[in-house]
């Protein structure tokens, strides 16, 4: 079974996971389509996968075999595993959790030439409803404490296998990230009485000049401080900090502004390689959750993180928000 | 000038610097050795850097001409600038500083052909005391509050020159992994009334299992939660918060011990590309400095970080630090 390692300086989890070696991935080595090669996610493969736990598919035909359009299966080479119980260990300094969790793979498409960015409204909206579901699963177990949905597209955004696809991993400890954005955004609301990410929305709205796309439920930004170059947030307008309690509707809205956000980042710098992240409060995180404000992000990967920034936490970025924001308003809406 | 900007929520700062984009830098594409190409790190070529401010030359030859074993200068491409005042604006949400600082390159060897692990442990103990030097040097600038040393050794460790090369930035704020390595240490100082370094160094030596090697000063281990696989620190066995406050000879013994680990990373995973980094105390942080204990870091690029890393925080490392030692063990010392 995996291993949570917490970082006694800086209370950071990781994960030990000594399975995930034999995955197919070759660091460096693969960077064009593999065309012909067998591909475990194609239509026709479901074989090569575990079972599946979610699938969208057309009526007479039955799970894990052909006819779906989205399909949601266990990660083959998970970072956490799904049987077993919580277990903490403390020895006063080095503190370890059993890596109970899931990893589940959501295949966006049954063609291996198609990009989610490529597919129309309805069915980027399937891969965000199918989030919602799995969440709402997930926060059933009682062992799971939040979620991590996210996107890894091209070798050089971390993907191992080049068919269109995305991730949730659900942990058994609030993650780092989120932890410290739950308690930036309770620090503001005591000092303002206000949500951090509701400020920024109004603001941004207000002053234009790092806005990229808006429609009836949700805002596209640069933010103000962007670690990467077009890093891209995307943010509902609705107070909510939960991704599992917006509505079904809202995944039209969402896939409607990621297809804005995404193609204006594929036309700007030619179908760069690119990661998602969503942002959404864990599942009993009390009274700070309520000053939360779930939200999504996208970025290209156009440069390699390197020491200063994994020393210092500090990040430089030759791309300011405004530029970037005014190059895709050009190149989306003119 | 460039300029710093702090994100509202998490309190991490950026710096956005547009004119970075002009270095010498093709992403993905310079993989091998570049052999004949112009090198401007290169003995004889030293008119294409900024004049130095440091340097180690053989008697008889003048600065900014040949002769020379270490050259500090400005990076050509720097970060930050080094003549400006530090002028804060904070408009109720976001806050920028300008981007006055430092950014120097030390250029270790004067041939294209030799890395720093190359080096007899005396040329490394000189570019430990060169950083010592600087340090001490930006430390009476009152604009700055902190330096980060690193190393980025090869293309997917973020290296945009071959030539061996390290740099050192100095910034107007405190960085924000300091600033979590800091609370976190003065966090168990409060609880425990000792220096969780020290701690560390003491059950690590006991326990032996995640040692690396050991020296009069250092010690070298693979941490317990490491992010990466084969991620190492050296950690000096005397107490002290500051880098640059370690005597003379102790760089004698930090080189001996850098030339074990990396040559250990060296043999045991052909040469991969690495960084390393140095945690020191900032320059002015009062009472919560005495708590902190300066360190190494250095880790082989095994690896993409990617979406699940970037939106959690959370890392997989898929190889336990007790056998990343004891294969470092074996390979050093059997």
């Amino acid at each position: 079974m995996p291993q949570l390692r917490r970082d006694p300086i800086v209370d950071r989890w990781i994960i030990i996971s000594p399975d995930r070696t034999n995955r197919p991935f070759s660091l460096w080595a693969k960077q064009g389509k593999n065309g012909g090669a067998y591909c475990p996610f194609c239509e026709g493969n479901e074989h090569s996968t575990p079972k599946e736990t979610f699938a969208i598919r057309k009526t007479g035909f039955g799970p894990n075999g052909v006819g779906w359009t989205l399909r949601v299966t266990p990660n083959k080479f998970p970072a956490l595993e799904w049987d077993g119980i919580v277990e903490t260990s403390d020895d006063g300094i080095y503190r370890t959790v059993s890596g109970v969790g899931a990893h589940e793979v959501i295949i966006e498409t049954p063609r291996h030439d198609e990009d989610l960015a490529d597919l129309d409204v309805e069915r980027v909206a399937d891969l965000f409803k199918a989030v919602r579901l799995r969440c709402l699963e997930f926060k059933k177990d009682d062992r799971l404490q939040c979620i991590q949905f996210f996107k890894n597209h091209g070798v050089q955004a971390g993907a191992s296998l080049e068919h269109s696809h995305s991730q949730i991993i659900a942990m058994p400890v609030v993650s780092k990230q989120i932890q410290e954005e739950l308690s930036g955004a309770a620090r503001r609301f005591a000092e303002n009485n206000t949500c951090v990410f509701c400020e920024i929305i109004k603001k941004e709205i207000a002053e234009g000049v790092r806005m990229i796309a808006e429609n009836r439920d949700f805002v596209a930004i640069a933010p103000f401080a962007p670690r990467f170059a077009y890093e891209s947030w995307i943010l509902p307008k609705e107070h909510c900090p939960y991704y599992e309690d917006a509505d079904g509707a809202h995944a039209i809205s969402l896939a409607e502004i990621y297809k804005d956000v995404s193609g204006g980042i594929n036309k700007l710098l030619d179908n760069p390689p690119y990661n998602m992240t969503l942002h959404t409060a864990p599942f009993n995180g009390g009274k700070q959750n309520k000053e939360y404000h779930w939200f999504v992000k996208i970025w290209p990967v156009t440069t390699n993180v390197a020491g200063f920034e994994w020393g210092s936490g500090f990040y430089i970025n030759t791309v300011a928000p405004e530029r970037a924001a005014e190059q895709m308003r050009n190149i989306l809406f003119s």
